[in-house]
C-alpha cells in the first residue's frame, strides 16, 4: 500500500468514524457533595456504589435525599460519586419550578452565584448556600473523539436528535474534553422528552455546519 | 409605479412578513370535554371562561379537575373552552410518568388507540376510555400566513427558537391553516423547558431548508 492509498484509507476510516450515533445519557435530578457535607448528611457510612455509569469511576450511589425549596419537595433524588470538591444539584427547569427555586442553566462547577437549596437525609438536614443548576447540555468525549469529530474542548457544536417523532437540533453543546472520558452527550429530562430521545431508537449526531 | 417596481415593492413587503417572529405559546396541561362529559363533572353548571386565549373564540375556563392515573395525580388541570365533540386530555411527557400512563404523541384530535384517564371534579368522576396524547408541536396559522410563509395545512416544518442559551431547532412541527387562525406555534412545557421558550427575549422563527 502506497502514502496515498494509506491517507485514503485513513480518511475513510475516519469518515466512518465520525457517523458513529454519540450515546445519549438522560440525566434524572441527582447531587454530587463535598466530603464534608456527605459526612454531616450520612454520619459513619461509607458512600455505596449501586451502579456504573458510562463515565469511568462515576457511579449512581445507593444513598438518596430529598430537595426540598420555598415551594415544595422532591424525594429519593440520587446522589452521584465519588465525593467531590463541591457540593452541587443538579435538576431540571420542571423540578426548579415544582421547588421554587430560579436555578440558571451553568456548566457543571460553574456556580458562582448560584442559589442554595435544603437537603433531608434519613438522618440529618443540610442547607447549602450555593450550587443549584440546570445542567449546560454538553458532549463528553477523550482527545482521540475530539481529533475525529474536529472540534475541541469549550467548543460549542450543534446536535442532531434523531428517530422520533420529535427530531430535533440542539443548538449551543458543549463540548467537553478530558482524558478516560467516553463519547456521552448528556441533556436532561426536559431535553429528552422535547426530543424523544428515551425512544429506543433514538441517537444523536453532531451537525456540521455549511 | 410600473408594473416591476411594484413587484419588487410588493416581495420586500412580503420578505419583511416572513422575518416575524412567530409568537410562543406554551400549553400546560390542559383538557377539552365533550358537553355529556362536561355535563356529568359539572353538572348544572355553564362552563365559565376565564382568561382568552389567543386563539380567537377560545378561552381557558375557570372549572379545573384532577387527572388520575395507575402512578399518580394530577390537581388543578384547565378545562379549555367552548366544549367539542370528544374529550381529550393533553399532557406533558413528564406528566405521562407522573401519571404512568404511555400517552402517544399525537395532532389534537387524532384519538384512535390512545389510553383512557380518570378524571375527578369537585363533584364528581368520570373514567375516559381515550384521548389522552402528548400534543405533536404545530404552528396555528390563516390562509394569509400560508401564503407568506409559503407553506400549506399538513406541511411539516422546522422552527428555530432564538434568544435563549438552549436555543435549538424545531423539526417535524406541523402546520395547521384555518380560516380566523391567529399565528401561533404551541408546544408543551418539556420542549419549552428544552428551548428556554420561557424566557421574555425568546423568539420562534421558520427555518428554511437549502
Amino acid at each position: 500500500m502506497d502514502k496515498q492509498q494509506l491517507a485514503s484509507t485513513v480518511n475513510k476510516v475516519l469518515d466512518e468514524m465520525r457517523q458513529r450515533p454519540i450515546p445519549i445519557g438522560i440525566s434524572s435530578r441527582h447531587i454530587h457533595l463535598a466530603a464534608a457535607d456527605y459526612a454531616r448528611l450520612f454520619p459513619a457510612q461509607p458512600i455505596q456504589p449501586k451502579k456504573a455509569l458510562l463515565q469511568p469511576g462515576q457511579y449512581a450511589a445507593e444513598q438518596t435525599v430529598t430537595l426540598v425549596g420555598p415551594k415544595g419537595r422532591l424525594n429519593n433524588v440520587r446522589l452521584l460519586g465519588p465525593l467531590r470538591q463541591t457540593s452541587q444539584v443538579e435538576i431540571s427547569r420542571t423540578d426548579a419550578r415544582i421547588l421554587g427555586i430560579a436555578a440558571p442553566l451553568r456548566m457543571s462547577g460553574n456556580l458562582q452565584g448560584t442559589p442554595g437549596i435544603r437537603l433531608i437525609s434519613p438522618f440529618a438536614e443540610l442547607e447549602l448556600s450555593g450550587g443549584t443548576i440546570v445542567a449546560q447540555r454538553h458532549i463528553h468525549m477523550s482527545p482521540l473523539d475530539a481529533l475525529i469529530l474536529r472540534v475541541s474542548h469549550g467548543d460549542s457544536v450543534a446536535v442532531a436528535i434523531e428517530g422520533s417523532d420529535r427530531r430535533l437540533i440542539f443548538d449551543n453543546v458543549a463540548v467537553r474534553v478530558a482524558p478516560d472520558m467516553r463519547l456521552e452527550m448528556h441533556i436532561d429530562t426536559d431535553e429528552a422528552n422535547a426530543a424523544g430521545a428515551d425512544a429506543a431508537q433514538a441517537w444523536a449526531t453532531l451537525v456540521t455546519k455549511p
